[in-house]
C-alpha cells in the first residue's frame, strides 16, 4: 500500500524536481501540494513538465493542509522548517530539503546563517559512514545540500582512508537550478549563456561549513576546506574538482584501491574506469553521481572528481533515497541511474 | 515473462534513446547491443548516461547476434534496414527507427534519398488514424521522422476537421541532436551554441515528403508544404510552429473545438490551456506532446505548435509506443509524459 | 570635433550595446548617462563589459541632465519619449530606440499598445526606400523594432519586385535579450537554456504593425502577416524565417536577381552565395544582415531568411547607422560587418 | 603607412580571430592568408562572420607565399612553426601562436608534447616583469597560451609581492573554441551543451609547464603547480579559480594592496572593485582582463580568479598586443577592453 507524501514548497525547483520523481515512485502517493506565494495556481502553469499533476492546485503551507500524510517534504526557505516540522508530530516523516537541520555546530549554523541554530536532524547522505544507521526508522532527515553532496562523495574515499592531508581545495561549478526560481537579473538567461563566474569566494558560500563537517567526519580529524561555487552555463549539473595534498608514502595505486573499495557496493556511486572522466550530462536527471580520481606525482596531490545532477542526487533523488531507508522501502525503489543525455 | 529485444546501432543517439527508455520498460528485457564501427567496445565508453549498461560490449551487426530476439530495432544509416530485416525473419518484430520503410511513394523516395525504394511498412504514428489498428499484431513498423511526428500532430485536427486549405507553411527547430552524433564542423559546440540557422530550405529536406503524406492522410487530400528546419541551440527537442490559411467560415472557437476533440483521448499529445504555449524543456526526455493552437483573425490562419523530445517521441520513445502496440502491451507501458525540467 | 551625445536609459541592454558601439565611433563623444532606478550606480556595476566607462555614474533623466547634447538617444519604456524629446527643443537630434514614433498609423498604435499615438517619425531603416533621404538632415529618428529590421529586410526584394503574393508568412527565433533585463521568471537562464518557445502567437505581437506597414510600403500595396516569435536559447541574434507566395510566372532565377540587385551596394546587408545559410552567430555584435533566398517550386514559395543581432542591426546599430546619416556623417562611420564568433 | 601581415591558418578558431581583430587595426594591411588543408577555399565559407573577407582564397602554407610581408602570424599545429619561420628569415617578425617556443626547459618540452625542442622565443605576456623590454624590437614573438594568460595574471600580484606560499591550485574552465576547429566528437554541441567535464587532470595538460614557468618566474623560485582544467558549455571564455596558500602573517588588506599596486597601470588587466567577480561573459571578445582576489582567512589562502577570451587575450588580442610593442606601436592599438555582452 502506498505511502501519502505532502509537498511543501512544490512550486519552485527542488519541489518540482521532487515531484518528477515521485510520480515514478512505486510506494508513494502524492498528497497535498503547497506553495504560499502561488497558492491557488495549477500545477501546470507553474511546472508545465509535470503533465499528469497538471491540474493539481496548489494550497497554503498549514498544518491542516498537510495534517494526514506520513511523509511531509518541506523545500522551503531556511528558517521556516522547524515551526512547520513540529506542528507535523513525532510520527511523521519530515524531510527537510532545506539547510536548517544539517549542522551540528550552532555556532557555524549562526555565523553562516545568521540565525538561532534549529537542531540537528538525521542526516540524509546514506554512503557517509554511519548515515544509513541513523536514517533507518528515523521520522526526521535533513537533506544534504547539493555541493556538499559532490564534494563529500569526491574525497570521502580519500579521507575514510587516510591518504589525504587536511586542507582541501574545492572548485565547483553549478548549473543555475541551484541558484532557484526566484528571479533576478544575474540569473537572466542573457547573463549565464556563454558565461562562467564564481560567487561567494573566499569561504563564505553557506555550504562551506557542511562540507567541513562531512569531511572532518570522514577523516576523523578536523578538515580545512577552501570552496570556490561558481556558476555555469547550463541549467543542471554540479562537477566538484577536489584535491588535497597526498599523505606522506602515498601513491597512486593506493588512491586507486582506496576509491575501487570505499564504492564497490554503493548503489548510486560509480567510481569510472580509468581513464574516464565524469560528466555532468552522464547524471542529468539520475540519481547516480559519477567519480574519478587521479594522482599528480609532481603536486603530490589527489585530484578527486565528481559529477551529480544538483536536482536529483543533489537535492530532490537525495532526498527519496533517504526516505526509502527510513520507510524501511529498497533503498533504489523510484531512483535511476540513467541519466538523460545528450 | 519479459520480451527479449536487441538493438541495432546501439551506439548513437537514437540506439542510445532507445535503451534509456528499455532500461525503463517492465516488459523488456535487453539482448543484443550492436554497432558495426564501434564493436568490440564496452558501452559504458559510448554512452557513460547508461550506467546499468556500462560493461555490455556492443557486437557486430550480423543475423546471428541478432537471433533469438522477440522485438529488433534498428537505428541503421538509411538504405541498410531492408536486408537485416530480411534476415530476421517474418515472426521476429523488426522496428525500424530509419527512414526506410516510411513512405508510400516510390517516386518520392527516390527523389529525396536517391535509392531504391524498400517498401511500405505500418506507420508507427498511432495517433493518425488508422495507425493504431495497422499497427496491432504487426511484426514491421516504421518509426516516423521527428520533424513529421511534430508537424503532424500539430496540424493533424486542423486537416482532419476540414478547417485548414490545402497549403502548411512550416518552420520547425530541432536540437543538435537529430543530426546525429558523426562529427561534423558544423555540429561543434562552438559553432552551435549562440546561432540560430536554418538547413534544407526550400523543400529539400527529406522529411519534407513525409509530412506531405500525413498532411494529405490527415485532409483526404493533397496537402502542399513549405518545410524550413532550424538548428536550435539546444541538445535535444523540436518546436514546431505551422500555420495554414483557414477554410471559409472558420473561428476560433471551431478551431479550439477541433482540437479538444482530436486529443481529449489521446495519452501522448496534451491540447495546452489557451494562454499556454509549448516550450521544448517542459517535454524533455518525455513521450509527451505539447500542442497550443491560435486563430490569427487578420491574417486569417491557424496556427498550431507542438513541442516534442526528437529523441524521445521523434523517435525512441515513437518506437516504444508503437511496439507496445503491436505486441499487445499496453500502449503507454515503460513511457513518461513527465519531463525532465528546468 | 566630436559630436556629444547623451545615452536616457544606460542600464539596460540597448542602452549598454549603444554604448559599445559609440564607444568605438570616431565621431562621437558620450556625455550623460541616465537610468532612473539605477540613478545614483557606478556603470561599472551595470555593465561590466564596457570597462572604459566603469566609473560613470548614472544620472536622473531629467531636461537639465541632458541638456547640452547635440545627440540624444533614448532607451526607455515606450510612452516615455515624447514627454523628453519635447523638453530637449527642435535642434537636438532624438534618437528613439523606443516603439512610440515608429508607426504611421494610430489606429494600430492604439490597438496594439492600448495609448494615445504620439506621433510618427522619419524611420530609421535605411535599406527602406526613402528612408535614407527622410533621415538626412533629420532631428528626430525612430528607429525600427529588432523584428522588422529582420523581416523587412529578407523580404524587401520580393516585394519590391513585385514577385511575392500579398500574405506573408513569418517564423523568427530571437536571442533572450530581445525579451530585456527586468528578471521575469520564464527569462531565468534555468528556464531557456535548452527549450525553445513561441510567444504572442497569433498575430498578438506588437511588431506585427510595424512589420504589414514595412512590407506594405515595399509592395505598394496591402499585404498580410502572419508573424510568430519564439525565444531561442542564446543572448542574442535572430533568425527570421519568411515566406510567401510567388506570384505568377516567377523562377528561381528571377528571384535570385532581384535580390541581387537590391543588396549589391548596401554596406550591410550581405545577399551569402548560393547554397550557403544565414546563421546569428556570424553576425553576433555586428551591424550585418546576412539574408539567403530560395524558390519551393513545389510550394511554389519564395524563402528569404535573414539573421541580424538584435541588439547591433537590430537596435544600437541601426540607430548608429541612422544617426551618421543624419548627422551628415559616413554611414558605415563607427559600425562593422564584422561579427564575433565561434 | 600599414604594415603588411600575413597569417598562416587563418581557417581556424585562432586564425578567425586573429583576422578579426587585424581588420580594425588602424596599421595593418591583411596579406596573404594560407590553410592547408583548406587551400582553394573562400574565407567566406571558412570565416562567415569575416564579411569583409568573404572572397579571399586560402593558399597553401608556402614560403613563397608568405614572402613579402613584415609580419606572419602562425596559427599552426605544434611543432610546424620552426619549419616556416626559419625561411622567413630575421627581418620578419614571426609571430607564432602555437606552443613551439615558449618553454625555456627542454626537458619539459619533451616530457609535455614528446618531440625535440624547437627553441625559446621572447615571450609575449607583457605584463610579466621583463616581457615588455624583451619584446620591444624583437623579431620572434611566442604567444602564450591560453590558460598560462589567465593562470598568470590571476596570480602575479600574489607571487610577485611574495605573499603565496609555492604551492599554487589551479581549476579553469574552458569554451569550446580552446579546443580547435577540427570535429571530434566530444565536442559535438550535443555532447557539451548543458555539461561540464574535466580533462588532462592529475598534471598531464600540456600549459602546466607553462604555468609552472611563469609562477616561478614571478615569485623567483620553484612553484608546484596543480592543474585541472574543465570544459564549459560555451563558445569562449576562461575562467581561472587559483590559488595558494598564504605565507607567515599575511593579511587581507596587503594581498589587495599587492593587486592594486600590480595592475594599477595595465591598460588590459582590471582588478574588479571589492565584491565584484569576473564574469566571462563581460570579456567576450575584448582584451580585457578581468582580475579579482579574495583572503580566506579559516583556510589561510589566497584565491585569485580572473576571466579573459581564450580567443582574445588568450590568443590573437594577445598576439596583437605583442606585435605592436615589437612593432613600436602603441600598445593598445587596435585592441579593445570592451565587452559584446549581454
Amino acid at each position: 500500500m502506498a505511502v501519502r507524501a505532502a509537498v511543501a514548497g512544490a512550486s519552485g525547483y527542488a519541489g518540482g524536481e521532487l515531484l518528477r520523481l515521485l510520480l515514478a515512485h512505486p510506494g508513494i502517493e502524492i498528497g497535498a501540494l503547497t506553495g504560499n506565494s502561488n497558492a491557488g495556481q495549477r500545477l501546470g502553469t507553474l511546472q508545465p513538465h509535470l503533465a499528469p499533476l497538471a491540474e493539481h492546485v496548489l494550497q497554503e503551507t498549514t498544518s491542516e493542509v498537510l495534517a494526514g500524510h506520513e511523509v511531509v517534504f518541506l523545500a522551503l526557505p531556511h528558517g521556516q522548517s522547524a515551526a512547520v516540522a513540529e506542528q507535523l508530530g513525532p510520527d511523521v516523516l519530515v524531510v527537510d530539503m532545506g539547510a536548517d537541520f544539517r549542522l551540528r555546530d550552532a555556532a557555524q549554523w549562526e555565523r553562516f546563517y545568521g540565525s538561532p541554530h534549529a537542531g540537528t536532524w538525521p542526516y540524509g547522505l546514506p554512503e557517509l559512514p554511519g548515515c544509513r544507521a541513523a536514517l533507518e526508522g528515523s521520522k526526521r532527515i535533513a537533506v544534504p545540500g547539493c555541493y556538499p553532496t559532490a564534494v563529500t562523495l569526491a574525497l570521502l574515499p580519500a579521507y575514510g582512508a587516510g591518504l589525504a592531508e587536511s586542507e582541501a581545495v574545492i572548485v565547483a561549478a553549478s548549473g543555475t537550478s541551484g541558484a532557484g526560481k526566484a528571479p533576478k537579473p544575474h540569473l537572466l538567461g542573457s547573463e549565464v549563456m556563454g558565461s562562467m563566474s564564481p560567487y561567494g569566494v573566499g569561504g563564505g558560500h553557506r555550504h562551506t561549513p557542511e562540507i567541513v563537517q562531512n569531511l572532518s567526519a570522514a577523516a576523523g580529524a578536523p578538515v580545512t576546506v577552501s570552496f570556490t561555487p561558481t556558476l555555469a552555463p547550463m541549467p543542471r549539473g554540479i562537477l566538484a574538482t577536489c584535491s588535497a595534498k597526498a599523505g606522506p608514502g602515498v601513491t597512486a595505486e593506493a588512491v586507486r584501491a582506496a576509491y575501487e573499495k570505499a564504492y564497490a557496493d554503493e548503489p548510486f556511486v560509480r567510481l569510472l574506469p580509468e581513464g574516464q572522466w565524469p560528466s555532468t550530462a552522464s547524471v542529468h536527471g539520475s540519481n547516480a553521481v559519477q567519480v574519478q580520481v587521479a594522482y599528480d606525482a609532481d603536486a603530490r596531490r589527489i585530484i578527486a572528481i565528481s559529477a551529480i545532477d544538483n536536482l536529483t542526487k543533489g537535492t530532490a533523488g537525495g532526498a527519496v533515497q533517504s526516505m526509502n531507508i527510513a520507510l524501511g522501502l529498497p533503498e533504489e525503489l523510484g531512483l535511476s541511474t540513467v541519466g538523460v543525455a545528450p
